[in-house]
């Protein structure tokens, strides 16, 4: 016998007690891109208490689409083991280059960053961060529901020791801190540089210098790398993107 | 030395071959929410050649959002082994009711059936059939971005054997039959008969029985079984659409 | 000290404890205009567990729009007692017209709703109801913001013993039964009879008569009486409703 | 017997009367958020001839969606008074942090406020102040309904002698009288700050400090205040909010 | 001296006077096009009480576009007389056809319809219309910018003896009538027949035979008629509509 | 018999011959609210070829909706024999304040200047400037549905020795030379100087000084002169703007 | 010496004599895809007097978008030498089917048919047919920004001795005249049978079947021709759409 | 017989095929208006491997829309010999001024060029372009529908040795330049200069100084060099466009 109202208390009372858990954790990711669930794996696999709050509805940014909506996508060699550690299938093109499904992939990060702990919350956007003393001690969120209803409804705040901006192109975390405290972020003109045109060898090695922390306690990887940075656009090529999500994981537990 | 050139082709070439072979093939399933991905996982298991069309960029349908956007799925007896064929963690909440990750849940539906063999294409909308002596023959499609963009543009065949229907409520295949070859559907008044209002342990009870041929070669699965055959609205319990996917697929490979 | 994670705890836990209470009631309203307020505030009155689902961010249906934005609105002698039981001040203006101001009559009708202790939420639409045997057995809910956002996410459902639809001209809770359930409502076609043109004087008292079972557990009230059985549209004259409200709060409190 | 000829002209009559009356007043108050509601409530019992022009349908500003929809406020110990000054109930959660409920709030502060003789006018906005040798002497008024049709229809004006700046984060008076008189507000760069990033303990302080004269008779006060200031976001607590509508309504009353 | 407040005083004042006085009246015609402006003319010019409700910001319906947006307008000998009658200018462009400019005799309708004592309120929408015993007895009016804005307000009555829909093609009150009076018009089928396609020699000639009651007390004219009744789409000439504008005033003067 | 070819060659033919004559004048008025109509008509009285090109479809700018949707305006003293000079009836509200209906207001300033001579082109948008050496020799136009219709079509050029910029508060045209020409205008500045806020008293003087020219050969009228000089916005009194088109024309025909 | 107003004056006239000289032809066709652009070809090429409007901005229809957004298109056999008439190149891909580019194909259609003498008036759009006596004589245009832009303005007509709709799925003119006849068109059913699914083989066939008059003096081609009489759905082939073309210019050559 | 699997394959394979081979080329050019039409048809028929990325579903640009929607344009004396080139009809308005039609002159641009060479390919947007060491390399590629859908798809990348910039006034591709390298144009200020009042004579003269490197490989044509170079624009004329496509022609040939 299948009753509803059961139902309706499980999804509400597992969800709301896994929330109440996360309004004080290690860390917080904003965006589930390919580099925000690599980082989240790399995290949550060494223990800490670590949540990814992603904007849409579903995971992988603009992994999914591949390039022009061609399902595939590209790694160099550097970052060829990091197929295997997530269980991604893959075939060599050329030497050094392998294409892997782009859909296969998502769910493969997504799978592993799950069982290795990484907290998911899903339409959620983050609207401003928490500042103590000059730096960044969490972020301030609501349902993304709310922004694209154009609904004016309060947010909640959700605490942590570091934050990663792993929101892409927009930076958007960045952004929020460059806009509310003044613009003097830790990069060459204390604003954001904007990302350059498109020099795909150049970008890869770029991306792993500038995944960073860009203002106390706030660390950019991935796209939002080169776009608080100034470095060129990547190719569509996700070696990089996996490799930033590690260094940022890996700097980010050095510091904790 | 990371060329973006060899990166484009790489793309191209990759995806172009999939998709070429994908022409003709013995099963086109529509939908990539729960029910398609799984009746897509069983076929391709069994070696048929099957493709799965997604509107989407992103795949699980309804799924991710769990109920009223709190990421958690409720899964009943019946179906709980199912969870653990595709790898899915979950916690009894209470004797018979499972609690699982909704996005946990997509990842591992998608993750399995990709690497059985299941094709997917995302970003595709199934835009009319092709029929044969009233019989579907496979469907016509086109990228959903022309859809999207509102641009006029010709839409090119695929041809398949069978064709399921896991389009949810809408039930966008069967609707396109019911249109375009006069009305004679194999539901009791030969329309689609429409959804009726929630009653969760009888819903999914008739979503079994509703997993059917509802025109030659044409079968309806997962929520599209029951608003084409008028079964009651399911409630959020996920278990009835693995378990409809599961049993089209083994009606359908009896057929073949 | 201000600490903002007490801040989001507190918010959080108290309205999923109250949420979670509502699992389970009486009676459950849906729209929150005047009839809908005021069958709340005699219903929970006397002790029955009574919900009240609202669309909208805030409450009062078209009540604080007065007439043609000019926020005041007419009452009869009729209805003049209510005006004092819910501590609205009016000016006669003719003898047996009273005008009050429409903001004020809001905000005294939702005061003492909720004192009464019916419990509230906005932002919540009603998109089914769970039906049993032909009978209304509670209402299948979600986030309005989730509608206006177009995105796709399953709902919950929330059982109760009584439905009653106040959501005025629309009468969407009658019109999803009509839709869903095959037409059988306790009307002289059987299916929603639509507002007749106005006509004041007969209106006032047909929505009295109207004002009652529409299908097995379903009540209407207030401008959804009239929409639902074809009464004239009222004039801007609220007094209808209110009696309309305290009306159907009656005849649900016989039942239980 | 209900003539609807009569119903109309008492909306007319008594809406012309009460707004001819308005047309020279004490004070203006711009936006129905809790701060402006409050100090609305302080100025009129005080017996001052005071308006609050309100561009939505609806009062209470954002304080109805609670945090993210959960429709819970909290408020802590400094304004707990205020709570049983306005008739609302609340329960303490944690020693020093109080809950309310957000609709409970929003009809209290609009009952007592207009029963203490603040005038309301809903549905207008404010689209320019009359200035007289840079100081501001009243606003340009207009329907809201104009704006959201664009509609290009002339406003009329309302004098006063001080005008209250209630509007939240977008301060749209300070930021009119900013763009049209050549940007010399009463701030440390002349111009609008803007609001810094959440810090609610912070923010409580500075809310009382900023709410002050930006412009001579021009006051802002709640969100306003920080946003022209420059103060930091405050959390989801409404003390802040209510302490700073009665300090403006003090400072003002001084004044006049 | 010019003061603002004596302004807004003036307009509210004489404004609201006027409106007041229109709540009972003689004749409401709904749409500022030429035939409703003509009726209007001649229903003042004998003295009746005549009010005209104009949707738009701006009167003349769809003459100032002339043909495809080329301002002129074509009419033919019969109507040559009310081109003088309203002090329009013109020239011959071959035996029978005359051609004005559209705009000037926009202005002339409207200048002459205002100075003969109509009384137009522009950007006010007819919404419903009042009945009694089965005949029309007024109408249901708002601000057209509420229905713009999609906000919820509640309308207000004006009564009168006649009503004539001078809306064109949409026959807007004719529809309001067949909806909500259960469909008996005074047609050929109970039900509005619609426009047939173009046939000018006809269309002048119907358009006149077809300017009559349609339901008690509601009288169609110009465009409206020939949609309500049938008769075929005139060209782009307007003596017809002009006439029948004219008609329709001696119809309507005969039966009060 | 009435002949629709004739009909739509009639209208083709005249409107062409007037506009293949206009595309050589001497002055070119741009916005057709009250200056530029009382522009128009001094102009084409003296004789001298004048057009007015209006991007809407009908005339009048923000005149006919009155202040706040109630369709009366107010003007001063000093303007009251201008509307003697239109024919425009009005009341004396209170010494030196006398209220005409603005609809009739429209009709007798469009009937006037046509009948004057003005040439008056609706639906045609003002894109560009033409030049000569640092001076305006005319405008370039097109349709106003192309831009409303988003289509990108190439304009046509019109020449006049003299450009008269009516277009109000946005004041169009002085806006196209301030971006086209390197900003050079004849302001304090050298830019758009911005209208202030509110002051009738002053805001009706300073329009007759700021009524110049702005550019060689480019004038400004009405609002569009307080926009570009930064005068004080104009209360919802018109006098100001008839008397500014009025002056405007003597300037204008003095240097012709 | 370059002259704006030359340039002006010869694009007015030259468009302008043009469009007069067809106010009344022999053809006019509606559509400008390959059926249109063939047939008016065909039609132009043995003298007759014809027109094209064409809606859009540029011509082709779906043309130039191949499948799927890949621009090139298939002929069969059949077609082949229709290709060799328009001077198109292509490739033979597999005995009996030729490949083109897309844009090519449109260009090398426009190019003959304008050269031949068919006179296309792009941004046009048809509003209405012309009737007399139960036949179509002529249709009712305007511009399409027009509609785009959502004015109402008045169109104009053209005469003509046979109509061609050319429209493609929406089949517009056989619409317009179902609608506004009473519904008897020359079809089984008397109305619009709908196309439908794919099934190419058979679809080239019955293309060519129902290329023929719809209603006396209207002929319908290419998809509008499948989709008026019920033939199913062409593949992305466009054989049959020049065969038909040049087909209803046979049929309608012998008419004249 | 017809097989619709044979023509999806037939368009599949021919396109890319022709789209990997265009993968590397020497130049590509961004817009099919005339003067990137022209300029494709020069550098095509000397036989280099030449590309146009066109954003919209058709070709043309502006071109086929005439002025102000009537489809003829002109051309000067000096551009005569061109429409001879071309295959294009035309007549002479007046000594050195020759009027086309817009459409078959689109036509037959596009139709010289393909036969050519051009490989032109629609719908595609350019994104970014591939820098090396402060040089252009190519361009960054997307489907023109997924910007339009608001898809987050990634793009491909297309080397090549030389980018022209035909995008007209928009100059997209020097805008993409100026944004990300710093702003370091060939021009003036470095940054683009911005288009300037219309002067026919003048800005033909300038168009083709105009025409040149703006940035190291990147060179601008036609109505982009006006807008990157601040030349004044152009009237409806088109000599200057072709003539400019054909002197970057020539200039890039020199350069190759």
């Amino acid at each position: 016998m299948i009753e509803e109202t059961v139902i309706s208390k499980a999804i509400i009372e597992s969800y709301i007690k896994d929330l109440l858990a996360s309004v004080e954790s290690d860390v917080i990711i904003g965006g589930a891109g390919p580099s925000g669930l690599c980082a989240g794996y790399y995290l949550a696999q060494k223990g800490f208490r670590t949540l990814l709050f992603e904007r849409g509805l579903k995971l992988g940014g603009g992994l999914p689409g591949g390039g022009i909506m061609f399902n595939r996508i590209v790694v160099q060699d550097a970052a060829k083991s990091m197929l295997d550690e997530f269980g991604i299938s893959y075939q060599e093109y050329q030497p050094g280059y392998y294409v892997a499904n782009s859909l296969e992939t998502t769910a493969c990060l997504t799978n592993k960053a799950i069982k290795a702990g990484l907290r998911i919350y899903n339409l959620i956007s983050i609207e401003d961060v928490i500042v103590r003393e000059k730096s960044v001690n969490g972020v301030v969120i609501n349902w993304s529901s709310v922004e694209l209803a154009k609904l004016h409804i309060d947010p909640l705040s959700f605490k942590s020791k570091i934050v990663i901006d792993a929101t892409g192109h927009p930076c958007e975390i960045a952004r929020i801190v460059e806009r509310k405290s003044g613009g003097k972020l830790l990069t060459p003109s204390g604003k954001i540089e904007g990302e350059k045109s498109m020099w795909a060898e150049v970008a890869e090695q770029l991306t792993m210098e500038n995944t960073k922390e860009v203002f106390p306690n706030l660390y950019v990887t991935g796209m939002a790398a080169n776009a608080v940075f100034g470095g060129p656009r990547m190719g569509p090529i996700f070696g990089g993107m996996l490799l930033s999500g590690k260094k940022v994981a890996e700097i980010v537990i050095d510091k904790l």
